[in-house]
């Protein structure tokens, strides 16, 4: 390698910006409602908008911290004691991730759960020295990136242990082996998205993943849970991207992937992306990167219906010639403009909006857009320019923000998504928004459920859902059945159980029909070998 | 699924040839060497080009078969009199793979080595029995599809049992769940290339997945050696096309894969892709197909040299203007005209030669084919028009017949290959070619090693060499310290021990440098947990 860097974030750098304790995001960034979405939920729901008041962290009850003088001293020295924290703040911003049910539970007045230390580890030796501790000592590890989950995958569980500790990973924060002609570099698991675009960026590179949960998500998150960013149509889902994973696990390292491809045996990479912190700690991940493109060419569609839209993009992926982002949303969610969120709530728009973008030389996207165009056009779609596909890009975080805003004046809010084959696709969407309305009419709460392809592949696309009730007084188990009835359809239906939120605990009661018993007794072998104590992200991913 | 259809590979089609049992192919296809390649041959290893006296089946003595009445009669019972073989040809014809020692054993006057029994299971019910009964009773299952390894991968190899069987997959052609709109079908583990190929086309259908062993490899072997076929740059490797895979093991049935994508957890579809029988018998998969193209565009290229040619194929992958085949041959590949096998040995050629195709409808082709067209102009490549590239296509499975003929007359003949990244591309055909002259030379026998990349990838390539010498009077052994060799420099060098031949028993040496000691204890759990009597394909992919 010419020009192996070893670079660290640095403190001139973009610092990341804490979540807030009980909401998405980072406090500076709280929208309030807009007056047409405060209309519309009177409108609607018969929902007043006044915000409940929410409490600062200062004034949260936690469940004492059950960590030894033992453990403390041991791990200190490990890691130094600026790097193990029992602070209730810090212990209070590791107590889960980002869900509608984690956001809702923060409300509650009961003392809340939470991990009884916080370790932040140097490098991948203290992270395999925590975890040999842990294993020999008995202690629960929650491996802690961005706290984005949505599928309770940080939830602080004990399992069968005495202690958990959140081991936060935001001090791996290197970036090696930056290798332009290659297109790879090496990033730890700490780096968020936004630092690791910086770092590249520096480069002329760029990763090109964008999750919803960019601004706050971690390489090593994004490993591990199997995520899919906008723009997976052009540079594919991030296990797409990883060519080499290296683990950290009670038992040793693992260091995987020596070439693009290879026949040697079955894809380990592949049994660790996607791991969730149940089978080892992904510390590093070096990942296929991009020149940072020349230009970038925006096309917004309408169809006139979901079916309509949705053979269109078939048409455009199979044919190879998918843009950078494609995306439609259907009939619901374009009639209330959920795709461009400045203007959600906004004047009613018609038929169903699709996305696309195209990353590039010149010549490339030139090339691409025009024959993507011809496909969208001969497929029926009417061209609506680029200013549309441009707000979406604009606001293309946003939407948790919203969220956040919605919860607090009494609205029930959240998303979930799966994915099929083109030919299931509406299938699956009638039978996963039926089970999703009935089980909100059953409780008394007749809900809004909005859909979008935002992920294609020559032989199946996503489908994410959106869901508006009123809240009941028991939000959460309201919540609850209806995911649970969801979840249900979509396994009936032949869905995967999840497209990139990953299993969690929120999954883990649908994994057997996923991957069979076999396939479960297959990956308890894996961790039985790996993590013979079971320390490792109890109560996730494996029923 | 609308169109559900349940075929069975029937009379009418074109029956699977046997390949001779020692050498590769038909008997009809055996070539003789041109006049040109015996002046060569006589010019630069001073070989008479007379041909060595072969054998023929019934002149070859077996070790006797060590099959028990017992098993016998519950074999029998189990799938059928007619389907169960203790035929000295039979079993001779299962004696093992294609790879160049294991062509040179068989001229080996003692008894053969071979299976006891050999087993044509109708379906994957009568696999599962099989196993559980092979399981029970200690008896070696090597999973049996055309018999073309080059990794002594269907090496007759009993472990530490008394009895060996073959479990032939030949009767598994059933075709089923063809959907031309989310454009996949289910095929079964049987199935050889052309079969799938043609059962597909009556759909309007293909695959797209062509390897030198296309004529004779089947469906569950590719999937079970993670196969990459010569158009890879355009339809993937065959591991890319596997949406889902369903396994026979000892403990019983994985079905694996719901979805084009998932986040539930670790990709298990991508253990059993590439577990060479070893963790399982795969009887099926589920395959991403695509229309028949519309039209097909040739380009062959003249690049000055090796690495100005890699750097030009670099610049084409990148940008995403792949075509499906994209391939270059070195200087001294080029120089012997071994890409276009009706030349090999004529009059010399400068240069390097790639080659390129574009499939797809002609507006595709005309898009694709023009950006290719510019990147490797600029890159420094003279265009030769489409003829070459139509030679190279109409000769692509010719290179094992003329290694018979060279093995025939006293010239040692193998391939291996290897991948990694762009940047350490050059340095590993450095390596791995000095590795192979070495060793040759310090035999006494100077080689002529050759390469191409055959393989790309946004992030790297695969390199394929091609050695030749002469033999000497022990050719195996003299082969095995030149492999040996090589695989060394491989591993030293940082490539992958095998881009798409597979490990078998021959990489197994190197399997602990490409997962590390902690990988293999992974595998051999996932084996323990699916195979505890360790019965499946004992002495393969796990050292």
């Amino acid at each position: 390698m010419v020009d192996v860097t070893q670079e660290t974030f640095g403190a001139s750098m973009t610092q990341r910006q804490p979540m807030v304790w009980d909401a998405w995001g980072t406090a500076d960034a709280a929208a309030p409602l807009s007056e047409q979405v405060r209309t519309l939920l009177a409108q609607v729901f018969g929902i007043s908008g006044e915000s409940a008041l929410r409490r600062t962290e200062t004034e949260v009850a936690l469940v004492p911290s059950a960590l030894t003088d033992l453990d403390h001293r041991w791990l200190t020295e490990a890691v130094g004691a600026e790097h193990v924290s029992t602070d209730d703040i810090d212990r209070l911003r590791h107590a889960g991730g980002k869900s509608t049910p984690d956001l809702l539970r923060r409300r509650d007045d009961a003392p809340q759960n939470a991990p009884d230390v916080i370790i932040r580890p140097a490098d991948h030796t203290q992270v395999l020295a925590v975890l040999a501790y842990a294993s020999a000592n008995g202690i629960a590890v929650v491996p802690f990136g961005g706290g984005t989950s949505v599928v309770g995958g940080v939830d602080p569980v004990r399992g069968q242990f005495a202690t958990v500790l959140a081991l936060d990973l935001s001090r791996l924060t290197s970036v090696s082996d930056v290798d332009p002609v290659s297109g790879t570099a090496t990033l730890g698991a700490g780096l968020t998205g936004p630092q690791a675009e910086q770092l590249l960026g520096e480069h002329g590179l760029s990763l090109g993943h964008f999750p919803q949960s960019f601004e706050f998500a971690t390489i090593g998150g994004f490993a591990a849970t199997r995520s899919s960013g906008q723009a997976s149509a052009g540079y594919g889902r991030f296990d797409d991207m990883v060519t080499r994973v290296v683990v950290a696990t009670p038992q040793g390292t693992l260091d995987l992937g020596r070439a693009p491809a290879s026949a040697a045996g079955p894809d380990l990479r592949e049994l660790f992306v996607g791991s969730e912190g149940a089978l080892g700690v992904i510390t590093s991940v070096t990942v296929r990167v991009h020149q940072v493109p020349e230009t970038t060419a925006y096309e917004a569609w309408s169809f006139p219906d979901f079916q309509t839209g949705a053979d269109a993009l078939r048409a455009v992926v199979q044919a190879g010639a998918a843009p950078t982002v494609l995306r439609l949303s259907d009939e619901a969610e374009t009639g209330l403009n959920l795709a461009r969120s400045a203007d959600v709530g906004g004047a009613p728009v018609q038929g169903c909006l699709a996305i696309t973008t195209f990353e590039g030389s010149a010549a490339h996207v030139a090339a691409r857009s025009a024959e993507a165009f011809e496909l969208l056009s001969a497929a029926g779609g009417t061209a609506l320019g680029a200013a549309p596909a441009q707000q979406w890009e604009h606001g293309r975080f946003g939407a948790p923000y919203l969220r956040d805003a919605l919860l607090d004046v009494g609205v029930l809010c959240e998303t979930l998504e799966t994915a099929t084959s083109w030919r299931n696709l509406a299938n699956l969407k009638v039978k996963v928004t039926g089970a999703l309305m009935d089980s909100l009419n059953s409780q008394g709460t007749p809900g809004v459920v909005m859909c979008h392809i935002s992920h294609t592949y020559p032989t199946g696309a996503s489908l994410y859902f959106t869901v508006v009730a009123k809240q009941l007084a028991d939000p959460i188990t309201q919540w609850r059945a209806a995911k649970s009835a969801a979840s249900d359809a979509i396994v009936v239906a032949g869905g995967t159980i999840t497209h990139h939120h990953a299993v969690g605990a929120d999954h883990r009661a649908w994994m057997g029909a996923e991957v069979g018993d076999l396939g479960l007794r297959v990956l308890a072998a894996v961790k039985r070998e790996l993590d013979p104590a079971g320390i490792l992200n109890p109560g996730k991913l494996l029923p």
